[in-house]
């Protein structure tokens, strides 16, 4: 078994906030992050995948393979834009770095196994303080 | 003369647009960077003082009051902002990084005299492939 | 089960030395390390959590309360201190970085679950080629 | 149980490519890394181990120990070097990154039990983008 | 004047030595980068412009059309490739950081003029303790 | 004219602070800095030369022989040390890293000129968040 990693990144604006609590409400519970006017994020991207190394090729996986799935799969929908209006895979979810590695996660997993392959863990940096790492269930 | 760089840190949303333009001139201009719905950074900001060793205290300039003087005048400002809606020093400019740089070095030059100093560069890094530089005319 | 990680820094003085070794057999068990004047490091404090995403607020856990805890009960204790001579959960104890991250381990578990969290593993970094990580017994 | 982890680097050339492949299939399976005049890179190598911390020293392993052990074993014979042509732990093996982690997991292993440790994960870092990490079978 | 800066990166393999010396010659003078199976670097290029803000945009330059200069005329004739063997900007020159970075130079100033802007500095970096700069005679 | 710039690292303790200050004075005017019992960093420097391409080498200097006068002038007598007790060039000075700079640079000035070369400037870091340049008078 051996875990290979990739990395992207992508640049966002998001909002936390509930719709059901007031301003006041949000403020108190997400603080900052709740600013109406949203703010924003270079986020980077870890997706670790796992599995034996192909004796053909050297490889677990073709690297260039695995980019081309993240770019076309997140980094297209989600790179420059608002993560709470524009991303299919974050609607109806509160934009938390926590459900944007399990969003991310669910939407490459099926992919990953076409590749004949195993999702090992998605993690998201958003800031060089703060990460978040979720490798399924 | 010795050179002092105290780096801080902001996040925010910003749109690089101009009213005058159409959607698509917009587009044409400013790429990604014009989506209407935001997108944003982790911006570094580096703010540079030249001058003389303090014989006193071996200091250029005591880096708790610099740091105290970015965070008032700059970060509690820009930080989880929008750069286009709610940041004063911003207002009627184009959100790029290199107006953010001269309007950082704006705010802060007579502030740093005020400290006895003299501000030498400001540095804001955009994201890990760009960053702008303005020393002043 | 997801991860959560927040990094705090710190810097310190400290020293690895035993009182029973005679001066050269310190030298020779922790080399330069043993320094009696002292040295010191910019020290990297990772504290990672694990546990479910609560649906009300999209969170692991607010990480404000987490950045708040560790300032609370470890940065403002070790930071720009002595480590042999004035942080209390190093008292008696070699301050190696293996030993460091099993007392924040320590300090931090009780009041993580107290924050309704469990804690699952504390990284220090010593250098940028040196780190060391606790996740319990 | 604690985990240590030293870094070293090394810079080396290499390729990717089968003999019994022709220049069009190497080109097709491994894209420009088959290059048959060579590429390089700036590798990182993690070594982690686990164990008991010891009570007379406070530390895992004598870091220097581990040090000298990865600079002799896996850095003198393959800094500077083609890692096809001149790494004996390379000969007859396809110079990919993950044959690389698990060809120094092979070396070291050994070694590291003479010191009374284990080795816990090799990680090798081709670029900012991609890394390789082995834990054993 | 404001100064704006892009970062791009390549791979690539090289070898320090002049045939009119000897191979001893070569390691006395060259020392381990003179090894004639080659090494390799993950080399990082910042390209730095000077110039006015460009009202109408906010922009100095257009970074997209800095980095497609960049990419065609740089990084697609160096990356993954053999910089003694197959670059035509290096050939006749010793392959090191210091004549890379001139030779950069010489290659993009002509194109940033074409863009209507000048060339303040190019920096190489060869590893994360060496680099270069050159900001022209 | 060509720069070229060798890293190198120390650790070490230090303390700010006046023998005729009182202690409150001194915390009034260092803060934290003047803990008695020290504190510390791990400090990077970043010694520049300029100078002209050697024809014969390619190189402004041979970087080895800039790493050994640094590892033997500087790194050999701070690292691992206290700054204030042990470091023969900060004697009778405050072990602020102002003055750090510029005595590293009055260290290293004549050993460059002996090499044929020129010092251009010694840059100082503290912190990710603090570091000093001089470049002579």
């Amino acid at each position: 078994m051996i875990y290979i990693t990739r990395r992207e990144r992508f640049n966002a604006a998001h909002r936390l906030f509930r719709e059901d609590f007031s301003d006041e409400m949000n403020e108190e519970v997400f603080g900052k992050c709740s600013n109406p006017n949203w703010h924003g994020h270079n986020y980077e991207l870890f997706v670790t995948l796992k599995g034996e190394i192909n004796p053909e090729t050297g490889f677990l996986i073709n690297l260039k393979q695995l980019s081309n799935l993240i770019q076309r799969e997140i980094i297209s929908k989600i790179d420059h834009k608002n993560i709470n209006l524009e991303v299919d895979f974050m609607q109806n979810k509160l934009a938390s770095t926590e459900n944007l590695a399990v969003s991310i996660w669910e939407v490459l997993e099926p992919y990953v196994k076409q590749l004949g392959s195993d999702l090992h863990c998605v993690k998201v940096t958003e800031s060089e303080n703060n990460f978040v790492e979720y490798c399924g269930n």
